[in-house]
């Protein structure tokens, strides 16, 4: 991340980022439910509804909010930043924003910011030949399976190592919060270098529900959950109350604050040790705007927002009555011209070019893949000729070791290895031929006691995974 | 666990405790070294030691001390428990317990209290036919493969659930505490009814290295510790200092105090919400009370102590002296008489038949094993004859659903569901015909949020993990 922000740009003002967040919420909405009629021109019928109505709305309003303050945040400090969206079955809520800031359109030139543009994008989700309701890195800006819950925060580090000028936002949900891998990739900012890596910036979104279950985070008091995450060495901070989006401001800048402070130190030659990143928890509720209730029952702030919050809609008048309510609620004839086409002063909300999170080149291996230079084989070769039968030789792993030792030094900042078995135990400690070290941030005791690790420099990563 | 203690019975002094400890330290030790001249009953000479030396001797001091003070409490409180080591690979801190108490004996009758038996105990591990270097459930007492780091914590908790009775003590070694499934399963508690389950007892034991790296927990202050475990919802104290074993003796007290605490509560009728269930931190040093020095560079305290702490044996004249003098510190000849029996105050501090952890019914999955009352299939048969092509049937899923409603009925404290993966999202919703729920000790908001989930009779546990 730059270290001293930009001049300040033109930062959209609370009006238009209000108005943009109806937007790709009203977006995200149709796009569950709607097949025609999308910009609600004419009352609601039920032609205009999907056959097979699929897809989350859950998550889709808490993915806005974050997407639509990094964006904020990006045009005002020309950040250089991308997101990791855990909860990838929200993929609505990131298609409506890809939509907007027309990084869908570099791939579709169909989808178009006018009315045929509108009405072909809300159709095309959860449609035959359209867009998955599940994020995978076929959509820009992706390179994760949104469907595999677990790998989100591992993945945003990957992302952040030797990219020292990125910001990876990574939405964690509160369900796959309790998996494994998750669990475990918290303590990721012990091997993360602030001097030669980016920033991630976790959001652990506790909306309470899962497909019909509480979370556990969700069951957790504010305390409870600082405690957590203070002991895994973050700094958390929550967004929450009445006003969210007032309280996700406040918190993202505090955020940038808390890293450029921790990048500026370790580059300017003095590092903090045991750098204690901020992260946000935003706790808000499930379904946040969406519809109320139905039969006396809560929807929003329930299990009952995860998917299609209501269904039935076809053939139950008062189900479709609901829906349209709601999406009516986002006023979009306030939010679309008559052309379709959404208001000025909300694409004003998107970054442009690069700087958008589905363009950003960071999310396209391919445009920023640096060669890897492999030193000759010939050079680790085994003379086995004139070798008498059951003469010792080298172990193969043992040359190999030297092989990614020679691969280390020619790669300096392009090459890492992840070890999640211990090198030493994978007798690859011939890696150590190389001037390189595991990498580690937190404090190690005397030098005697531990060997080959330390916080500036190494190319190793290790941490025990199960042998499962 | 009983909520009563029995009348105080002998409980071992600490004099009998230090000569217990310096006993399975000694034979933790002899196991990995010796083949022959197991009680150094003569100057120790080359061809005494095993040709190839395997063993991990880092994790077993610890191991030793937790199982010491288990025995001690077992004895006094007349206790039902039982001891998932994590760092299985410190099988012969296990087995030297195991031969003590005989538990052995039960099913190696030539593991002898005697020179034979234990020149034979001594020299049958790590060797062909012999015991392996790690548990496995062939190992008396044992119902975990201790290879496979990050499932102890879970396997504890499945030990658990529907026997009040009992204490499920759980070794979780600092490596596999970095583990996703580790991770993970700290929450457990929270799946875990104090009325109608035991109690599991997490003792983290933090000595900071492994196989050649620190380890996450070990670079971790007490605070950082401290507030994780607190935040996961644990009472945490640390057991440290110059003197481990009394450290351990008061925080074992408390452990049990706590437990009982909550159980007593809970079974009168009265639980605590939320409850929060004690654990144990050790922090010892790797191989404590081990070589200490070699070549000038520390082992004990040190990752040089996780494997064998010294090679070379045979050949090396100095470092056969080093490892005969470390044996010979631990004073064989105070702790076992001329026919190479242990002494009696030794045993003493073994529990006797079924209380011995070896000996535990509860690791014998076929000595307590109960009748699972399945319901006739053709209650749930679906007729199909008679069925135009193409009419509509209830899917197979559905059906298994009503059957296993069926099963939780009949078996109602002897089968539960474990679902990694939401019930309902598996549609196996039908399950919740039966009276039960999912069980679940934390704060629920409001019924109307959430369904079929509570803190008291749920037979069913929810937590997301990955798809992988």
């Amino acid at each position: 991340m730059n270290s001293t922000p930009a001049p300040p740009r033109t930062e959209p003002s609370s009006v238009s980022l209000e108005r943009y967040l109806r937007a790709v919420h009203y977006l995200a909405g149709a796009q569950i439910y709607l097949r025609d009629n999308v910009l609600l021109r004419k009352p609601l019928r039920a032609e205009h509804v999907k056959d097979r109505l699929l897809g989350h709305w859950g998550t889709c309003p808490g993915i806005n909010l974050v997407y639509a303050h990094l964006n904020r945040v990006i045009l005002r400090d020309d950040l250089d930043a991308m997101l990791i969206t855990g909860p990838g079955h929200g993929a609505p809520a990131n298609l409506a924003n890809l939509y907007l800031e027309g990084s869908l359109r570099e791939f579709y030139p169909e989808l178009t910011h006018d009315t045929v543009g509108v009405e072909k994008f809300v159709r095309e989700f959860s449609w035959p030949g359209g867009f998955p309701s599940h994020l995978y890195p076929g959509i820009p800006g992706t390179i994760h399976e949104g469907g595999e819950l677990g790998y989100a925060l591992a993945t945003a580090f990957g992302a952040a190592f030797d990219n020292p000028d990125l910001l990876v936002a990574c939405i964690v949900g509160d369900g796959e919060a309790e998996t494994g891998p998750t669990a475990a990739a918290w303590h990721g900012t012990k091997f993360l270098d602030p001097m030669e890596s980016g920033a991630v910036l976790p959001i652990l979104h506790v909306n309470g529900y899962k497909i019909s279950n509480p979370t556990i985070s969700g069951s957790m008091s504010d305390d409870e959950l600082h405690a957590l995450f203070t002991g895994y060495g973050w700094q958390p901070r929550f967004v929450k109350g009445n006003d969210l989006s007032a309280s996700m401001a406040v918190g993202m800048d505090w955020v940038l604050g808390e890293i450029r402070g921790i990048q500026r130190a370790a580059r300017s030659g003095e590092p903090i040790a045991q750098p204690r990143w901020p992260m946000l928890v935003l706790r808000s509720p499930k379904g946040w705007t969406g519809i109320q209730e139905l039969d006396g029952k809560p929807v929003e702030g329930s299990f009952r927002a995860h998917q299609v919050p209501v269904g039935d809609v076809k053939k139950n008048a008062e189900h479709l009555r609901l829906v349209e309510d709601w999406l009516r609620s986002y006023r979009p004839e306030e939010l679309f011209d008559e052309h379709g086409a959404p208001k000025a002063d909300i694409l004003a909300c998107c970054p442009r070019a690069q700087r958008r999170m589905g363009c950003n080149p960071h999310a396209f291996g391919g445009r920023l893949r640096r060669p890897l230079h492999r030193p000759p084989l010939a050079e680790c070769a085994i003379e086995i000729r004139g070798k008498k039968r059951g003469e010792p030789e080298e172990g193969p792993i043992n040359i190999l070791a030297k092989y990614l030792a020679k691969v280390v030094v020619q790669n300096p900042s392009n090459f890492r290895i992840f070890s999640p078995d211990e090198l030493m135990s994978n007798k690859l400690g011939g890696v150590f031929e190389a001037p390189t070290q595991r990498n580690y941030q937190w404090p190690i005791e005397g030098d005697d006691r531990a060997e080959h690790v330390g916080p500036r420099g190494g190319r190793v990563l290790e941490i025990c995974r199960s042998s499962f």
